[in-house]
């Protein structure tokens, strides 16, 4: 099962389905509701055999799919904030004194990258509030504080060491950490959305150490909320390369001996071949839309809307406005 | 002395000049080196009663003033620079092992706000690579490390807070702090840079138990570098009323009675009644030049320039930007 | 009435209603509609009296004061652009075959002034489609096309030689004219909208000779749709002096003379006389609130429905949607 | 020769070069500078032959190499900047009545695609000066306007009739057009800028009749000036696969009847069947370095100081900076 590459748990899953041409996996238990306009995947890994296949760890990963995210619909992104409001409240459990700490991964001078950092931006922050002036705010609305702690590269120290020092001052009940993902598809950017409790690796760096965010590191239960924002340029070119030898193939069959044996090389072979080939000429790059801007700015708002109903669930549109103003 | 609001220690030592129509000031030392372009003042507040007068605590205040610092000019932007770092030198204290963590304070999407967070982006940051892969680095290169953490109105939580959290996960010698300030006067806007060893007081907010970043909420020496990037509305207005009042007066003399009646107003009672006539009306207000977003850039750079020199000074410029890439 | 100086027509209308003590203006004629959650004040100066007295050309203006606006509530923002939609089409005569041409005045990289710029960006522009693959694009949309030329400090060019050229070779039935304005009050910012049918005067600047954006200078029919998204910092000024003035007559009636040696300057001598002591002062300061990159995207996208809504009145929501991606 | 997509005409010329395996191009003259840290390469397509084997019109293209222009190093920029100001110097033919007139071609909102209106931003822009206040500039001074018009998709107007518009406005002697390009290289972007005097296709776009900005449709000459900034996705894809292809050959021999079919086919029968395989996978992506902001904001201050000393020969630095300001 090496070779696949991905932050998504549902590519992971298509990707084994694919290849071993079966759809249950040992160890995992899918559930999937479908509406008109998103699919709800939840992939619940239980045994050890599952996390092995499917490349992550025993917990719970929660995918939203909405194919038509990128319209400008205005109602289907409210909808959509819905239902993830719902999806992160399955994993969170908290009463009306929890305080959550709401961290954005990411690099807010990286467009694509910056999907943290925004929806931090929008987020409705309660907890100076009702520490300082609690008289200001109704009783239902919970606890929340939010920080974005940059990258690595900018720092020069590890995320969960800045996000561990401050939850040991702050003493949060929960944290749920935003990041950008990178993704095999390009029609899944800012149409996925991926809900996991078993916490979540910030970037990728020069350390070899890196510390995930997870339950172990922060005390504390992690819930890693991720949008593909960029494709792997890697994993881009090797898709195409798969699909250009399939069609050349298939226009000339004589030579079949060479696809065979295409065919027949390991999956990672392949793979470290591609990478050793196109590295030099790939480098730092990024594939992404043009439009991103726009993008990450419209799932911002909804990953931070979900996020209000979800930790907020007295207050009402109404003065979640005004508490945002 | 009250009625005085200021960031910068030497408008408090104007004001105190101009008010009590006397050079020097009690318990105070200070020190001016006039250069062609740029003029250092270091103000030295060693009692008590200078403190009280100049309403800050005793420690050292430096400004560097350079008028024409918003001319665009390369050549005396490194100059500024290099004058930066020899400042910064003179009030800390450090060897090649020591570890040092630069604030970038303010919000980044303000832009008047967000001097802190752009000296942040500019800055080498080596403390990772130190860290992870020592050899890729030469030894005379300092281990340095930088956050903007953002403001309390977006995060929740006070700024010593969260240094203090990373403060104790990273343990460095010396924390260097940047933020905007206010300033009386349109024109020390981006031309005025003040560096102090007696902490700051991030921003201002809802709270009230707000506390300093300094070496006795940190642990370790503050040293603060702040620039105006903003008038204050109200003491805007509050100096236009003198200054348009005096010239009536000087137009019509039979009006002394009255004039002599505001002069001999209280400072402070005058600047409250202001505030409170206009406070519904500015509100939430800031006065800027137009082109602040190029100031901030501009002094950012000088800024995190000076810093790269004082914290890394067996760098040259080639290295140095080898690094920055 | 000299002494007042201000983008909006309410703002002469009611410094003459308070100057003169009386309701109505001769050559004026007023139309108010209020509704629980806005005002449009539908103002036609008819005569050349009520010109000089309002200080601006005859012909309607139209204002919708929303006063929570600000308040990031999305359904009031739909209904404010529906109210705008239908305001404009009072204004505008337009058929199937019109060509509509949308100019966003001012300046991208000064967030206050970058209004017009960011209504262009969300504008549903259809214009090459129609020309080039027409098929791809329903009968019932209108030719609607767009630009923003940029500030004459910026391009050397008066906008109006520009956008003229631009008219000659594009032949538009209508053109609509978006600026950012000044207004004399904090609480206008953003949550006032004004559309007139007299042209409008882009910006200020070094020229003497700058020509109004109206039909005689294009050609066409233009109507001017602006919003106040600074405060004249000036005005700011003399008004806070009148208000302080007032309170310290109030009270120390004795200054009685004083207060009425002000009282009976004449406005405008009074207004130059502040100019003269704060100009050097403010000098290239703007006055505007802190959250003003969020309100000028909120209020863009408000002002770009409601001309989406006015130009293409065949097209439902989901179309627009559609088009606009 | 098809097959090869490039907007720089050295890398057309490589790409024979290896093709043909020869140095020398019929028709076409090739003239190289080699310094230290950069090269100069001056092609001239002198006859029709060369103009089809290069894909381009016949007349001079220069381009700028400098491998280390990516390493933040001021010097080098402004040495950049100056050979740059020397090259097109060589193309242009003024006098010190002559008007200029800037045209930054791209989406300001794209990143990537930003260059053009950064670099009018950088411009030392007089026309407007030298009309109505002649007495506040030096007489040395040249009449320089610039304009950024936006991108057809946002205007809904062909980038060359709005610039054929503005020009019979301002009646210019030489119109400068600066440009994004795309590069089959990722070491190319923001390391080599491209000067011709052959003129410029704005982009692409729904449009099929896309006219250029050249001598023919303006008027007057056209200097266009271009730097890489992304490289094309399905050039990338391309490459990669003879890329690994050649590898792959090389491991197994026995396949080379597979090789010599594909080595056989013909290169644009290759391109297009890549592109059709591809381009639903890729849609509208683009392929960029992630610190792509930086890249651009450097590069055009680069261009805008290079064309800064071209335009205004007789001014100094330091009053360059005076005027900037």
């Amino acid at each position: 099962m090496a070779g696949i590459r991905t932050d998504l748990a549902i590519e992971a899953r298509e990707f084994y389905n694919k290849q071993e041409n079966r759809q249950d996996i040992p160890g995992v238990v899918v559930d999937v509701d479908k509406d008109e306009s998103y699919t709800v995947t939840r992939v619940k890994v239980v045994e050890d055999v599952g996390a092995r296949i499917i490349g992550k760890p025993k917990g719970n990963y929660i995918t939203i799919e909405v194919p038509k995210l990128r319209e400008n619909d205005r109602e289907l992104q409210e909808e959509v904030g819905k239902v993830l409001a719902e999806e992160v409240a399955r994993l969170m459990s908290l009463n009306d004194q929890s305080v959550i700490m709401v961290v954005g991964l990411g690099n807010w001078n990286v467009t694509p990258d910056a999907l943290g950092p925004r929806v931090v931006e929008h987020l409705l922050v309660t907890r100076h509030i009702k520490e300082y002036v609690p008289d200001q705010i109704d009783e239902g609305v919970r606890s929340v504080c939010a920080i974005a702690p940059g990258v690595l590269g900018i720092t020069g120290i590890e995320t969960s060491e800045i996000i561990r020092g401050i939850v040991d001052k702050v003493n949060p009940d929960l944290v749920i950490a935003i990041d950008a993902l990178a993704s095999r598809k390009m029609d899944r950017i800012s149409t996925t959305i991926q809900i996991a409790d078993t916490g979540i690796n910030p970037g990728s760096g020069v350390g070899n150490n890196r510390k995930k965010l997870s339950r172990e590191s922060m005390g504390v239960p992690v819930i890693a909320i991720g949008v593909p924002t960029v494709v792997d340029a890697a994993t881009m070119a090797s898709d195409t390369i798969d699909m250009v030898i399939d069609t050349l193939i298939n226009e000339s069959p004589e030579s079949g001996e060479f696809y065979n044996m295409l065919k027949s090389m390991d999956k990672t072979e392949k793979h470290k071949l591609i990478d050793e080939v196109i590295s030099p000429y790939i480098g730092n790059l990024m594939v992404t839309p043009k439009e991103i801007d726009r993008l990450i700015d419209d799932i911002a708002i909804v990953i931070a809307n979900g996020l209000n109903i979800a930790l907020h669930p007295n207050v009402d549109q109404d003065e979640m406005n005004r508490y945002l103003n």
